[in-house]
């Protein structure tokens, strides 16, 4: 299989005509796509990079593979509160391996075209296993959600739950072990993550600020903070590891518990402010995207980011968050 | 060096107050960048990744790395008659070194300033050495110049000189020598090509189609007459690498130098047709950008592309065209 038939067998496809409508005028095939955003409205742009060992286990099925390198990217989309057009995939493989690109590509798809995001270009290269995607996503000159913004006396507010996808990883590292159930939900998290598009969308003119959870929940944070030039005082417990209602995961301890869900990182959930007036909006923002969403604190105008447990007592421990090159 | 103080010490900077105006909303820092292209404007996205040893030599000096990475990019932004808007990076590296940082970074941002092209977002993480740019620029409705769109009759143009990179890198290889004012000439083809993104521009209105020759001249002009529907007479000779003219290179007979020309690949010249009314006006577009630019062959009713020498007599020999996966 040479690389044109390769690109053709799976990742050319006629453009959907749905609900990005005229938005590509270009798809896939000439050296550049094209794109047409709405009259008024600004273009999001992301990037983001997976490279085997460190953003994925080299035995992951292809399939959730595909899902899941789209939906990080789309996951930054919605922190900005914007509506996804289209994405580019530049891919190094070892070798054209039908089996890998045929679930890479379903699963690819499968969420592309559930959030509207068609692949309209890219590139493909032998070389050690590395994807690419970049992804373009229109909203309103003016309307973005961005880092800066938070205000004193704002709520912190996080969607779904955050720590699963660490607890997955331990497993996975053997350093924890879960029951069969309890160990496929946070998998799923880990391998499947749900990018909140739809509430990003739905927080237009109601979050101040947001950043989605990559990297931890608390490091994530802590750059809105420094953007925003202000501080925090977050509750730890609350927003917790789904499986952490399971009698397993209360052996592992609240400390654990915690600790993975404020610094455990690969969420893709968003974590956001809004003042405490916007409380009901915020939550009917929740409701018309079916996605749960909890207050986690509070912005404070003295800098600092502080943990406190349910009854307020501060936390001392330190929650490090990932860094690629620490 | 961590993850967050490579990205603010080598790639994050103040937007420039240039000729993209204010088309960049917001560049590195928060989840997304934003564009705003101009009213009318599609705007036309590319994406290329480039592999140590497959795209470049891991002796390659990094500030001509950056530079021939944000260059392929360009290159394809070119081939649509698009200006540049900006870029994003995203960077496998196997670890933070500032050598190779500093070095890329100055190559890469000496050509993005000289494009108008600033970087406005991405991605870095520890991996094996990989390179992903993609570029957006922008073009008026309706005037991108596509593959789709040459005629029977259209002369078939080429910028500058094709085979040079080609030369160098047989070089590289061992399989021929050049003295040393020679191989600079054609290294430097090779390692710091020029993307001809005025003439793109130029082109506009004036050409009736469009690639770059990434892959060899003929392998990519293939691409634009399948996607016309057309084939193409095409003379052996002309455009010839720029060494061609020494005697050192002479000597290494014409039908090489032929082959190197129509398929050596990594040129990022624009190959492109025009009515032969509008031979003056593509003089004319050369002209203005100082690129040069040569006829090279014509369009056929017939499908096919035969390549014929001074006196017109076809060549029997096939040019096969680079593919990363054959």
């Amino acid at each position: 299989m040479g690389e044109f038939d390769l690109i053709a067998r799976y990742f050319a496809r006629p453009l959907p005509q749905g609900s990005a409508g005229g938005a590509i005028a270009l798809g896939t095939g000439d050296d550049c796509a094209l794109l047409a955003p709405a009259p008024g409205m600004h273009l999001a742009v992301s990037s983001d990079m997976l490279v085997e060992g460190r953003h994925f286990l080299s035995t992951v099925d292809p399939a959730r593979l595909g899902h899941k390198a789209l939906a990080v990217n789309l996951s930054d989309l919605a922190a900005c509160g914007a509506e996804p057009l289209g994405c580019t995939l530049a891919l190094a493989l070892p070798r054209a391996d039908a089996a890998f690109l045929d679930g890479f590509s379903r699963g690819l798809w499968a969420l592309a075209d559930a959030a509207g995001c068609p692949l309209v270009g890219g590139d493909t290269t032998q070389g050690p296993l590395n994807l690419c995607i970049t992804v373009f996503g229109q909203v309103p000159a003016g309307q973005a959600l961005l880092r800066r913004g938070a205000k004193a006396g704002d709520q912190i507010w996080v969607s779904g739950t955050v720590g699963d996808a660490r607890l997955a990883l331990e497993v996975f590292r053997g350093t924890l072990a879960l029951p069969g159930d309890a160990f496929d939900a946070v998998r799923e998290r880990m391998e499947r993550p749900t990018p909140r598009v739809a509430l990003g969308v739905a927080l237009r003119g109601v979050a101040t600020a947001a950043i989605d959870v990559s990297d931890g929940l608390l490091g994530d944070l802590s750059h809105l903070l420094r953007a925003s030039g202000v501080g925090a005082t977050v509750q730890a417990g609350v927003a917790m590891t789904t499986g952490a209602t399971s009698a397993h995961l209360k052996a592992l301890g609240a400390e654990r518990c915690a600790a993975f869900a404020l610094s455990g990182g690969d969420d893709y959930e968003l974590v956001f402010t809004a003042p405490a007036s916007a409380a009901d909006a915020v939550r009917a923002a929740g409701a018309a995207t079916s996605t749960p969403v909890t207050p986690i604190g509070r912005i404070d105008a003295e800098a600092g980011l502080r943990v406190v447990d349910a009854s307020g007592r501060p936390l001392d421990r330190a929650f490090s968050s990932f860094d690629h090159f620490a």
